[in-house]
């Protein structure tokens, strides 16, 4: 891959942070331009090194980049097209969205057939989130699902995919509606579990005994229900069709178990569990083998 | 408290062996006594050192121990309480299940009101079981809840509740359907919900693209599905009331939200998310402050 001259990133959160250090840590680009709408975070970014410049001005700064890498709130993209559909419109740009249909659809309704656009989703993150907790390894072994379509330009995609490998991921290709479906149910479903399960602490929150009752079950089970209400309100309402229809399978499988439970119908209990166990044993095998 | 001469422990699986380790190295008893039906267990656990003796007639062995632990299924917990009510039916006995209502109160009616049975249920354990993943430190720092009644004797109390602090457990007292209600919650509830949604995966088994969208996410909300399901089996079964209620107050809630998300009501879904954040934090603070 030929080092990127100047690498413009938007946003620069956990995932945009991230980004900048390793972008500098591999030495991917001459130089990196910090965007931002707060100047404080530009300011931090820019006095730990992990960005040369910034700019406050996008459409000046946008027309100077020969790649931009997205890394902003899925509400504010369409903005961010317009802009450079105006000032650089052949610009090769990605973006890290959790969400994918929305967002090419997008990307490609506003930069018309001949756009650089290539959506990236890298499956990393914490449940924390801001610049202060960025990583300089996010990426490093993970993977970076490509979601391109019949309109995605080949060389645009060739030079996305080498640029994430050069971070250390694993690129893998899905439409972007299979990746909206598939993530639905690994991702952005136990999420929307985890939230509603923390939720229901407050029925028992003025109950003393409850801390002694919490076991490392229930901490494992609601981690990522510290995950950021802003990001994940944005993931859910943009993948709503798919969230609808897992968690409706969903409560469907738990009134099943449930029923069974309820009338005590071990044999059925136990097989639901028993198969329950072995898919995710199933997971962690195959999650170890590509390690 | 006075140290046990003859300490017996029923069952050396993950909970038993952890136990008898534990006993063993803080020297509690002058000799451990283990009983299983499975021989092979009973001689690698003396092998161990973890037991001194092992005895294969229930009846004889429990007549010549002055406490004993249940650490068995609670499916065969009624067995063991008719042959100590048979053989030594003043004897001090606790038991270490997830469930205590029907425990205790199957006690009582079996022991008797003359009885000495206190009820433990240490929230501790592993998705791992057996022997062979025993660690010796188990208890160490963990909550054991005891499960006292109108009917437990006082002085019988107050040794079990010695016995757990000497392993090193800060012990905690509910009422048995106190405890049932709030563990439904945090514990079994949780259980239920990773053992459905690993069963999700079914739907997605053969989609190559899988493995590459697990994150680690799905795998810490689903890291308790790895538990034993005929373990769990039992638990839900004899929670059933509990479960019952805390999955319909489960799928209310994800029902709600699930609604909010498909109207795109992000006002809604966004003070529902943060406000399980908020619970989330202050359980974790809580579970910080404590240890």
């Amino acid at each position: 891959m030929r080092k990127f001259s100047r690498l413009g990133i938007v946003g620069l959160g956990l995932m945009g942070g991230s980004l900048a250090r390793a972008i500098k840590r591999g030495n991917l680009a001459d130089e990196v331009v910090g965007f931002s709408r707060r100047i404080k975070t530009l300011k931090k970014a820019k006095k730990l090194g992990w960005i040369d410049i910034y700019q406050l001005d996008f459409q000046k700064g946008v027309s100077q980049v020969d790649f931009l890498i997205l890394a902003t709130p899925i509400g504010v993209l369409e903005n961010y097209f317009q802009e450079i559909k105006t000032a650089n419109p052949k610009l090769l740009v990605t973006d890290v969205s959790s969400v994918k249909d929305f967002v090419v659809k997008q990307a490609e309704k506003i930069l018309g057939k001949e756009n650089n656009f290539v959506g990236s989703h890298p499956i990393t993150g914490s449940e924390k989130s801001g610049l202060d907790y960025a990583p300089a390894d996010l990426f490093q072994g993970r993977v970076v699902i490509l979601t391109p379509t019949r309109a995605t330009d080949k060389k645009s995609l060739k030079k996305v995919a080498d640029f994430w490998e050069l971070l250390g991921s694993k690129v893998v290709y899905l439409s972007p509606k299979e990746h909206d479906r598939i993530l639905g149910l690994t991702s952005h479903l136990p999420h929307l579990l985890a939230f509603t399960l923390a939720g229901l602490l407050q029925k028992e929150v003025r109950q003393q005994a409850l801390k002694y009752c919490i076991g490392p079950g229930f901490l494992d089970t609601t981690r990522i229900a510290r995950s950021s209400p802003d990001l994940w309100t944005e993931i859910f309402l943009y993948n709503r069709k798919n969230i609808a229809v897992w968690s409706r399978f969903f409560c469907e499988s738990l009134v099943r178990i449930s029923r069974d439970i309820s009338t005590a119908s071990d044999v059925s209990v136990q097989k639901q569990l028993a198969g329950a166990q072995q898919l995710r044993e199933k997971v962690e095998n195959i999650k170890r083998q590509r390690e």
